[in-house]
């Protein structure tokens, strides 16, 4: 059975996911739908780039992830489908696959221009279901991506924020990403800082380390290598992004000592 | 495989639409859910029939489409099974069908009163898991509608929002819902005016016809033929229902020059 | 086709519930997904444990319930596989079953040890992915679950609340769960209370039974036997959570006469 992930900032209460959906089944019966999210913050698509890259690589290989965070829909702006580590791709070019470039050297765009394989008449305002629903369908019926249109050399990438050395003992980084249970996601890898250390986020100090959320004291600030491969800052049994007041975006700073 | 898709007002945190999904599994192991939506704001059969008349034609012929919004349930309102344009549906006789009646001439409605088919014992609150998901089941299996019950002669419409004219260059129109983006969906389609026109909507005027929600500058209220058919009024990078303060069922001047 | 059900507090925005379905597909790609609920309060194995208690009957037997509410992760808290009713569970050991023991007598667990089946590395964070996801997957392929590991013989079981006389015509209850329409779940049934009777929520008297919730006057506090088997303070055209600010846990009084 092939699987169809899908993500987007769609939200659950209208239409848009249903019809999505429709217009895949009626396409391909077979399909496996995964829901990744619906709800990323409309038209963040540092958001959405970040929730798909840590989804994507638990699927079995060959599913088709479609990934629409869209807010130049209409424009010229170009739609891409896209294949890397054995899974396919399809999306706005507008830097959402961003982490799947970096993370796979295979990775490898063409542009949709092939427009017969539409839903016609092609709406100017969303093109999820007119045009990335009917091309993940097809996708997913085993059409090679070249049938879609020629190679695209350059997708758009965002600039995932990186690590500055602003000192030898100062390092800046930056919250990637705040999840449900209002943990900050930071850009720094457990290896990125040595003990004794300090994390400096939201005018506090932080120099507790622990293994999993639930060590340390009530209502402690702790820092916790997080499932997605980063540091997360986090607060026993309360939201880390509640008690620092804190966005996705914000810097941070460590202390090496 | 037979698909149902599933609208209702049962939200996503409690049992309701796990439960309605296992029944159905009970009775048919082979069928692909998809999920319209569940966050139909409670007891809102109008937000509820508008969802649903923009999803169902989107899914391959044969769908059954189980579609309860039920302020009714347990008192002597009707359930119903119906057929149209090659879909199914089970919901109850209030009214949600409305716009699926008017779209289609072989419309065509039974009352379920087969309560063979119910899940026992009915409770007299849960009509989605004991009454339609059994029988949403069973008409994925292929059983003939007039099995369930008598044709229903005339089942319940809503007044679905005319446009009214007013004066020779005054329309009076609705906004029939607003989407997760807080873009105002009008019940105006794009043949229903003329260059150049002027939309009053939360007092203020609107001008700008738009292709797609990124035209004009930022900030700016726009006008977009939406994805449902109708013209939108939209805000770009913002929320047209917050800057407008306003509503589902609001109404709009539209003056024709 | 095998069936997997899952409820977990991980809401819908993150990575995390698809990452989970991701791991299950490449692991069984002929599994059928329902979604419970991923809504369940962060960290409340009380309101999981409900919520499961009341969908997991409505499915085909054989079907694998996932059920992660999971405060303990990475510490000592043990993982279980159970058996009741010819239905599968996966969870910590935290009393998130604790309902389904209650029920049902042929009820057997065994701690899952068996690393062997479960993603390399595993995270002290998302066992949800890295170990529950894995075996029930593994499950659903039909392994026996003594191949998990050895039967745990005293499982974490919460107090679920108790009815209390507290003098002949006076009972004390609790308020079990709030649904997603504002009702409140009692833990009274309705053979608990003979007519007439008063029950005592949030400082006032309610004096009206109701078979469902449409009966009675616009604004008025009923009383209706839900579909959970229980009593349900309910308000007719609102919620009754909010016009009695209640919450779950919150204890009520009955008086019989």
């Amino acid at each position: 059975m092939p699987v169809i992930t899908l993500l987007s900032d769609f939200g659950l209460s209208d239409y848009f996911v249903g019809s999505v959906k429709g217009v895949m089944l009626s396409l391909n019966p077979d399909v496996t739908f995964v829901d990744i999210s619906h709800q990323i913050p409309p038209q963040d698509i540092f958001t959405g780039a970040f929730t798909l890259s840590q989804a994507y690589s638990c699927f079995p290989q060959g599913t088709v992830h479609f990934a629409v965070v869209d807010p130049g829909v209409g424009t010229s702006r170009k739609a891409l489908a896209a294949t890397a580590a054995g899974h396919y791709f399809v999306a706005p070019d507008n830097g959402i696959l961003t982490y799947i470039m970096e993370a796979n050297e295979d990775f490898a765009a063409y542009e949709i221009t092939a427009d017969h394989y539409f839903r016609k008449p092609v709406s100017a305002t969303f093109h999820g279901r007119d045009v990335f629903a009917p091309v993940a369908a097809w996708i997913s019926r085993k059409i090679e991506l070249h049938q879609l249109g020629p190679v695209l050399q350059s997708p758009v990438r965002l600039q995932i924020p990186p690590l500055k050395r602003v000192r030898d003992a100062l390092i800046q980084g930056t919250i990637l990403a705040i999840d449900h249970f209002g943990n900050l996601i930071t850009n720094l890898k457990p290896e990125d800082v040595s003990m004794p250390f300090k994390i400096l986020a939201g005018q506090r100090e932080i120099t507790a380390l622990r293994r999993t959320y639930s060590e340390g004291l009530p209502g402690e600030i702790i820092v916790v290598p997080g499932s997605a491969g980063f540091l997360e800052i986090a607060v026993k049994g309360g939201s880390a992004a509640a008690t620092l007041n804190m966005k996705a975006g914000a810097p941070i700073g460590v202390i090496l000592q």
